[in-house]
């Protein structure tokens, strides 16, 4: 068996989950039938009451920590603070990660065969709303025996996910961690998606979303749409003190027909380039209208503070300076809702250049931040206990 | 003969200038022939000294002021700031407005049939710099017997025309005015302009360039570059008041295949299609490059105050707080570099929402140090033309 380094969760193993109870979805469709990969770390306790739930971002997936057989090289995504002695300590807590619902790695989504029509959902595949991942992730929970997570983590499109959970399923949820997220997106946010998904739809391979029919994949619009994501989610500093303007040969090379004369084009390219062939452009579509659509107060009359009035659990937000996908503007219109619903809120700004991708690159301050408050959460997970069993 | 408003220039026409002097380009490659189309407002005064050119950015043409027969919807594109009693006033000034060679509306590019091959340069048309553009506009400034310009104006790309022309040609600017520029792209500039290059040249419609041969246009590749474009002109706040999370139905119609929920979705499909149709995809390749390769200093051992200190002429640098694509600290460079270099600087930072865009549209604030430094050239002009006389 391979050595891996310290501090991690070592081999995993991704689980599969089939679901027969059909799923009313926020748009009024039904999912017949459904299932959910998910990986876990760490051990659950006898009362159940360590769980914590992983909710990824726009690309992410379950493999959020450790390593699979034969890829030692490339960890799971949040690795840096997933695993024994880690922020989120698996020596502390049992760790659920899952690949959403419309995801395409394993998860029920656009990739899987539609039963009634014996072909690919592709394009068909209903659009989502977070608050259907909740509802998955909750069917998820009650398999699981698990009847209140110790918290619910989340980074950008998972921290929306955290939140809708804190205020849907107020008894459910001990802690909730909301990074580099905001309580709905802006226009700004919004025409960047809408840029990318014109870019695969634009794809003559993208067919109308049926791709998978004509063996085809809309490789090109993927990987111009990675390469918008990829923009936003550096930096403008960060990129400049990683690419500046260095040229790739040292000097312009100006007769030629498709230069590629500087190392910031060249990297977006591979991006995007590799991106399109990992990922599958409904999902991606899918998952960017689910980030379009979070609006955390839009049923509550617009308003955040009655949103967040029926939430009980304590709040952490973390916002990054370099971040102006989801900027620390953003959180803090979290936190002030929070406040003004009486929450329990600590909230953290941390320095960083790396912009949006913040939230996944290691920091000692933010690292600080989010390891001492999941240590507090080992003394109240006693207290969730004990208050749910008041109610029984 | 149709009336114009107030302030106008009126009815203009496009003038064409064929050169048959080979231009020696940048890259070391020969135009043999080439012609230029441009627009004069105003007129010339006897002594040639009343001069001014003005360079356009990325998507813009000669039209800059007045109005096309039979379009008297929609005035050049600076119509808001040259005409009688504007900023750059057409009772004072001859005004001359080119589209730039490699443009795509009369000038010289790649639309043009290459008589060489017989068929339309498209991708083969020479990659071009700043310094050519500058070249050019030299040997129409010596035709029309020009032999210095009372001031060279530009925003964003046009003001890298302008500062080019004040330290390579400095006996034949009289005044500098570079808005909303910068000394050099940065990293994050050039990857947008890269991700917009790969979205036309993903298009299957793009031919490699090609695509006049077949009788195509890679409209969707196009189309999305706009919209990358579009989203980067304006700012996020105004991007936020313009637009918001506006839904165009009131409602969201979740169950379709292609919603277009949000009014941002609408207005950027809406821009993009538009351009497709109007704009050549070699063009802005070639523009973009441009753009990428300008660097002010390069040349001088990338010391931009080694660079300015050739200048003669008086400088007007000017930006706008939320412009995001070439911020107020680009500006500050050039006015830094200018100081150090012992030059004449008048900078201004204007409170606008518009972003990049706004030096397109109407400001009060902007108006007036636009106005006033255009009114103190009347002086210079005298100035200008004296010393030129000493050196004959």
């Amino acid at each position: 068996m391979a050595e891996f380094p310290q501090g991690s969760v070592g081999l995993v193993q991704p689980q599969t989950q089939h679901f027969d109870t059909p799923l009313l979805l926020a748009n009024g469709r039904v999912l017949p039938e459904y299932q959910i990969v998910y990986e876990t770390y760490g051990q659950l306790n006898t009362d159940k009451s360590n769980a914590v739930l992983i909710c990824h971002a726009l690309s992410g997936d379950h493999h959020a920590a450790g390593f699979y057989d034969g890829e030692e090289a490339q960890p799971g995504w949040w690795n840096n603070y997933i695993g024994p002695g880690k922020a989120i300590n698996t020596d502390d807590f049992f760790v659920i990660s899952i690949n959403n619902l419309g995801g395409c790695n394993g998860s029920t989504g656009p990739l899987t065969v539609n039963k009634e029509t014996g072909k690919p959902w592709g394009a068909n595949f209903p659009t989502l709303r977070v608050r259907d991942w909740v509802e998955s992730q909750r069917h998820l929970a009650d398999l699981l025996g698990i009847e209140c997570w110790a918290a619910i983590v989340g980074g950008s499109l998972g921290g929306m996910q955290a939140m809708r959970w804190a205020i849907e399923y107020p008894e459910r949820v001990g802690h909730c961690i909301a990074i580099a997220s905001a309580l709905k997106l802006t226009a700004q946010n919004i025409a960047f998606n809408e840029t990318a998904r014109q870019a695969i739809m634009a794809d003559p391979e993208f067919f109308g979303g049926n791709y998978n029919e004509r063996g085809t994949i809309p490789r090109h619009g993927l990987a111009v749409a990675r390469m918008i994501g990829h923009i936003t989610y550096l930096s403008g500093d960060g990129m400049g003190e990683k690419f500046g303007r260095e040229l790739r040969s040292g000097s312009f090379s100006l007769g030629c027909n498709d230069p590629l004369e500087f190392e910031i084009e060249s990297y977006l390219r591979y991006q995007g380039a590799k991106f399109s062939t990992q990922f599958d452009a409904n999902t991606y579509i899918l998952m960017t209208r689910a980030l379009d659509y979070f609006d955390l107060a839009r049923e509550y009359q617009d308003n955040a503070v009655d949103a967040f009035s029926r939430a009980t659990c304590k709040f952490l937000v973390i916002s990054f300076t370099t971040d102006w996908r989801f900027s620390p503007k953003r959180s803090k219109e979290i936190v002030q809702a929070l406040l003004h619903a009486k929450k329990s809120v600590s909230y953290a700004e941390i320095e960083s250049s790396y912009g949006h991708d913040a939230f996944l690159v290691p920091n000692m301050r933010y690292n600080a931040v989010f390891s001492s408050f999941m240590k507090n959460i080992t003394v109240d997970i006693e207290r969730c206990n004990s208050s749910l069993q008041g109610e029984h």
